[in-house]
């Protein structure tokens, strides 16, 4: 029998005791925002320490000025060094009358379909997630008296209240902190049968455009038809931003949009996400973006304009016929691959500019400037991860992007100059900051494996 | 000598008492909006029918709602039968303290430039313009014994509140107010040389519209790129109302416009309405209108299309990746010649469901329809006043529209079928509701001459 045979064998055995180790942990109260919780958050980080120390881990609680941070190291065999991120503090439980069971009193549920449940506040996220690759670490040094690699492991307590002192820990750490590729636990399967890696995140430009006219608000009686109007310019000038096949028209705004790997396309376009299943529960139908790409890519894949904000003149019950002298938009660019913040932001003040009438003026701020990342398809931990969750699962992970954001990982890149792999065991029904949160028990069961064999692969040592 | 040289000669014999008279009506504090002056408006009003009595008008006060309305009748000659509209209340003082002398004190003043004004509220607007036409009267009536045609006089006192009650009154009485035209002292002269005849008032068509695309507020980094954003789509759709000519595109917009008739076209050229004298004054340069009109035809004669509000999304401080479920805007027209307001409003909500997805949709709401007042240039009244303004000011009368509007004379036409020949002798400068209000002596004096002369004109008695 391989090592890793032996070390998945073990997982199965010890099945029971994961859940019940994962059990304690849901029972402290780790909610981060509040400061009603700050000693349940250290409670919390001491728990981790004493679990990672039992499993000859060396670790630290390291403080901070917000929640401490656990960092534990342990040596392994040959293989890349990695770094482990996730989080031990959780959201809020509020409105705690939605609960069935209290939210710290952790509890197995068998759902109709035969489905076995965690439910508990952190079930998922994201003690769940970081505890699937804690096991998975414990079930090797129980079988093998050692990791198959390096790791280092270092989870947060501010995660749910935007780690606002975790970049500064990061960047002062960052001599022990950068190593060879960060792991994270932290995003969802794309279903229950259908395993995931994360391979990228969209980057952001958010802009606000302020457009001035007359130095006055002008009655529209006496100066309609002469006197230019902001708001006219502003819907001229944005609604300008897209063609009529929903792409985005400022000059060089894809040159730096790769087009996926056939393979990688091919794989997405097997998930089938359609417009009923994306858009129905939202009471939409027609996708709103490029006309020649699949729904799957405008939301994960290809970059995006959108006007999150606009006012301008009378916006009260009845008629005002006023022309206002200035009105004002937000416009945000969800960015992708290599598309630079500060060349896409200039591009859009410069296509603003370029249609403004000479006599009117705009004033541009910025409130977001932050890079897509993008972890390479070629990069061989994601295709060894790909190859073995498709082991675990029987069905080869997916390569999806996110549209939202994980903060830290941006830094991990900009910072540290590591790659991240994004493996997480979510599924969209688990109620992830809402009452009556839920992790599978298959999930947390298969994720632990998963992680065995991701470790065994990138070690080399399978 | 002619019966309207006596008249003139008389005129300018009298001038004296008639400031005198006007002074008399300037003293009473006739504010309309505020009912700590209720009193003070009955003055004027019994003031007012004192005085038409005193020069053989049969004259009464009748009730209203509101303040009452002065009707005075008067047998004259051969000519058609007009009803003569002006307003005996005044705007509010305040701010008080930027008064040089109390608003209800008047006095005459002399400006560095040799020019005598009357100062105090109401001194123009209206108590000065309706005098001149009292003051015309007074002076048939001293050298003829008669009027040169039977004169109905309407003069209101709520029409710096609304004319609210006015509208009821107009409708109850209509048998004995609908007559063969109406003329009105209201109005302003081109500039301190040139007297002017308002032959055009705009109408307007205003609109809200609402559009909604997704059930609920999404977050741009999930759905963006995949759910359409009613902000995009009412900039893209309220953007593409004018091409880049500035002409409103919904089709059919210009339909009932008309060409001006050539000589008018050549009057108003001759005015050279310059875009610094017009928008240098609110900081702008450069006319947003039709491109190939002049600028004077932009504000008057011109149909528009104006954004008059604009709001969706988040419009606070800072950045929030929302893309809204809902978003609204008001739009209105201006509207000249025969174009139908029902038409117009059709119009462009056809104009805004041709470009909106089929799984958007949209709720307007309508808060005006007013059709524009177009005197006809071949209408004999208004070609006889512009040729006699021309004798006594030595320049003939421009005929311009007014981007604004009376509101009661749009029911003159609509409710009593007669066309209203609107000349005034307002100057720019007169500071109309604002403190130290004014009115130039050549103006009253020259305007009572010029009713004389319009009067005998329409008469066919000179």
């Amino acid at each position: 029998m391989s090592t890793l045979d032996a070390v998945l064998n073990r997982i199965d055995r010890d099945i029971d005791q994961s859940v019940a180790r994962l059990f304690a942990l849901l029972r402290i109260a780790s909610v981060s925002t509040d400061p009603a919780f700050k000693q349940q958050c250290r409670d919390a980080a001491e728990h981790v320490a004493t679990d990672l120390r039992s499993i000859g881990f060396e670790t630290s609680v390291r403080p901070t000025e917000g929640h401490p941070v656990v960092v534990g190291k342990s040596d392994g065999g040959a293989g890349p060094r990695v770094l482990f991120y996730g989080h031990y503090d959780v959201q809020p439980v509020d409105p705690l009358n939605l609960w069935k069971t209290p939210p710290f009193e952790p509890r197995i549920e068998a759902l109709p379909d035969g489905r076995k449940i965690i439910v508990a506040r952190g079930a998922c996220d994201d003690k769940g997630q970081a505890m699937t690759f804690i096991e998975a670490c414990r079930a090797f040094k129980a079988i093998n008296g050692k990791l198959p690699l390096p790791i280092t492991m270092m989870i947060e307590g501010e995660e749910e209240c935007g780690s606002q002192h975790l970049f500064k820990f990061v960047r002062d750490n960052a001599a022990e902190l950068k190593l060879d590729l960060a792991l994270v636990c932290d995003t969802a399967m794309w279903d229950q049968k259908t395993p995931a890696v994360t391979t990228s995140l969209r980057g952001l430009v958010y802009e606000d455009v302020k457009i001035t006219c007359a130095d006055r608000d002008l009655h529209s009686g006496v100066f309609g038809g002469a006197a230019q109007n902001p708001i006219r310019l502003l819907a001229k000038i944005l609604g300008a931003l897209w063609d009529d096949n929903g792409r985005v028209t400022i000059p060089g705004f894809y040159d730096d949009v790769k087009e996926l790997p056939a393979d990688i396309k091919a794989d997405l376009k097997s998930l089938d996400l359609t417009p009923e299943k994306f858009l129905g529960p939202i009471g939409l139908k027609v996708p709103a973006g490029e006309k020649d790409r699949m729904l799957i890519e405008l939301v994960t894949t290809r970059p995006t304009a959108e006007i999150n904000g606009i006012v301008g003149g009378y916006t009260g019950e009845g008629a005002k016929t006023v022309i206002p002298g200035q009105a004002s938009a937000k416009v945000s660019f969800r960015l992708v691959g290599d598309q630079d913040p500060g060349k896409i932001r200039d591009a859009f003040r410069a296509f603003v500019k370029a249609r403004l009438p000479a006599d009117c003026s705009v004033e541009f701020g910025n409130f977001g400037l932050a890079a897509a990342l993008q972890l390479s398809f070629d990069n061989p931990a994601l295709n060894k991860a790909r190859e073995v969750l498709g082991e675990e699962w029987g069905k080869k992970a997916v390569a999806v992007g996110a549209g939202g954001s994980i903060p830290i990982v941006a830094d991990f890149k900009s910072v540290l100059g590591m790659d991240s792999l994004l493996v997480g065991f979510a599924l969209d029904d688990d109620r992830v900051h809402s009452p009556n949160e839920k992790f599978d028990l298959t999930c947390y069961h298969k994720g632990i494996r998963s992680w065995a064999r991701i470790l065994a692969a990138l070690s080399d040592a399978k």
